[in-house]
């Protein structure tokens, strides 16, 4: 089938940063199913020359609120702005999560607060932080929420100014009830569970290329146009258009 | 202060549609506070060449389902077809919903579920039909919700094939508990309610900004690229690097 | 097993009103996979004497809008007030709604305005009308969204004064991605999809019983106990022990 | 107005417990928005005599799982237990959270993930354990998410098993935008920030009440009555009048 060389464009300039926010340390227990789906879509960006780099935030001591370091604010750890530069230094950012209760993890929440925490920053354009960079998000658990967490998660990183490509998350849950989790080995030897549903391995594929392209594109054009979203222009009285009395509303 | 001449390109090939997402029919009550906001978005866009046109659903006879046309599948009457004919020829689309009970409106929910009926289409590079273009929404309440109602509009955008620019959603909501809506005079006379809301405002410039922007590239790109996102491929086997059996695993 | 005779009450005085808020109108298609659960539940509580009435609100022309008559604001037709009258008559309420996009229904939206429009009026001990019923829901899909919708409507059903018993939501949704829905045939031929699912049965089974012994508990208690929660004797000053200014803050 | 004494029963035998999920350790920062509209509701219950004990979970050093005491699956040290006893030994949780990005914080994602660790816990009647209780939530943040919280925290709650009383949550918040939280001195220096809002001191009193009163039921009653939702008795085959095959379906 496809060459990867065939791609419409070259990727290795490229970075993306995967945070995998399960709940288990690596001590503990090295193993999350979570991790597994998010290493499928890693795969695909390595294979085209970006250079990806895991977290699993819960390996850190990461405090909780909502400051880029909040030793400055009395903890006396904070493991987070190491992981916030390698977001700051990345294309391209991916969020990974479990559920539980239909919901995504407190890590995932945790993570999110943090990511927050720098959302004052503006880029050189003196736009926010984020913008010029894509965001996506992966879900697994073992019965439903994946679109619940990922609709969350998505506007989440919309909010910080990442842009979502389409379709940019995937997941994998089983029917409803107790059962077994992304990549456990299946019962009769035959493989591990969810790693033949075409629609999480169609979704993965869907939204790690849909995150490479909108990365590209966004590099290429120098980041989000800076014209109609800077915020220290906007505190100057800059409008670009917008009319706080509206346009005549005579046709209404 | 800028001169729209300034902005970084020219956007009169630009088409958008407004849905406004409203609960009351124009000929029982002509005036939406969610159109007012509407309407400062779809200002600037019309300021920069862009064609817009607006929607109130609620004033067409609208089937429910989930297919494109429902007079195909028993019911005598659906208005709808036409209102997706202008959706599929803009390159933007922004969904206005009130917000009842901190929860969109059924319109809207609506609206969502006919947007959804036409998933199934594919555009010319046999991509989701919504592939290349850009969604955001507007909310107005009186006192909860707008981040609740926009996180699930623009995840169904997104999970139709949309891309999320950056902050792709603006709204205005008045203190907890009843109170004026957006647009209504002031009991004091000094204007209208949320008018001078510069939060509000400037996110409504950002949104409507950030949408333009990323149609302007999208439309310049020729869409999003095709590669790794075409579901006819993936059904001839195509994966693009996806591994189904994933990485060597070892390093976990 | 268990003889139904055995019940801790009796039941007969009781009534439930089942809403089926699928998008399919009866005369189209009388098949509904969400209507295939409620019955289960209404089976049992039928069983214990109770008077079960369904209503498919997609059967009836209902108008949009947030008042308990929109026939008094300028709609020709309003066939909501009849469905009103039996929610109001009723003990206990259930809600079903299927998934779309990871979303309750639109119908499933409407009813939830349309009972929001009576949340105005009070009972004969002022309260809220919804006070002393139970509430609860029951989502169907084929992949994922039951925890999101039921969250949402047991809320608003909360909201309007419903007491929410322990588990109060059953559903069905099978494995991601496309697939049978509830109550399909299976192409074995073996059965119904999801009537063997042991999780889905004993949630309907729980949420079932708990309405019953909760409307039981709130009718012999002549509805929920009027102290404390009366609006018009809030609006004439009484507070109940509430302190505007807090308690004193020093142990703080 | 009316004497406390002349509530319709006495309280004096009730426990209830309050969680204040704000990120803020109290060596840090001992004030918390939060915790004022907490000590309102815990303020009534207070002066009717019921027992109440309040946590600031951030001051511990909790464990993330999902298991009732984490260090018996490898974390060196989890003060969740200590906490865990406290809420089983309530007739009433109360649930408080700053709101963030419209979501409830990590810390409150936590707490409902080590409440849910418990949830496998059966009482004397072969119950969930949480049966018999009531749960409500308390949300304050400066611009929007206050349904979205509780609608989340309410959900959970009665998905472990506590029964949801009427309008079981209050908060406030303000307009959207950046602005003062509840509790802070206003610029003006005439009182605290929402301390004057008078529909979140009605639902904080209504909820408050609405607790008290579902509790003292519960507990007049032994409890939810153990018939149909007892977990043991359905895996040995008891079904309580549910049938797998479902009624009849012939009248569809």
């Amino acid at each position: 089938m496809t060459d990867l060389a065939d791609a419409p464009a070259s990727y290795d300039d490229l970075k993306a940063v995967f945070l995998n926010c399960t709940l288990k340390p690596s001590k503990i227990d090295g193993f999350s199913h979570t991790q597994l789906l998010m290493d499928k879509s890693a795969d695909i960006m390595r294979k085209v020359g970006i250079e990806v780099t895991n977290f699993r935030p819960v390996d850190h001591d990461i405090a909780f609120g909502v400051y880029p370091d909040m030793t400055e604010h009395g903890w006396d750890v904070d493991e987070w702005p190491a992981i916030q530069d390698a977001v700051m230094a990345a294309n391209i950012l991916v969020i990974g999560t479990p559920i539980w209760l239909g919901e995504k993890s407190s890590v995932c929440n945790l993570v999110i607060e943090r990511l927050y925490g720098f959302s004052g920053e503006l880029n050189e354009q003196d736009q926010y932080a984020y913008y010029g960079k894509a965001g996506g998000c992966l879900v697994t658990g073992n019965e439903d929420g994946v679109k619940h967490c990922a609709m969350n998660i998505l506007y989440s990183l919309g909010h910080l100014g990442y842009t979502i490509p389409p379709q940019a998350d995937a997941g994998w849950i089983g029917e409803v009830g107790p059962g077994a989790s992304y990549g456990d080995e299946k019962e009769d030897g035959s493989g591990r569970v969810g790693f033949d549903n075409d629609f999480t391995n169609r979704n993965t594929t869907f939204m790690t290329w849909n995150l490479i392209h909108t990365a590209r594109m966004l590099k290429d054009a120098g980041g989000m146009p800076a014209f109609g979203n800077q915020r220290p222009k906007w505190a100057d009285g800059e409008r670009w258009g917008f009319d706080e009395n509206g346009p005549n509303p005579e046709y209404r």
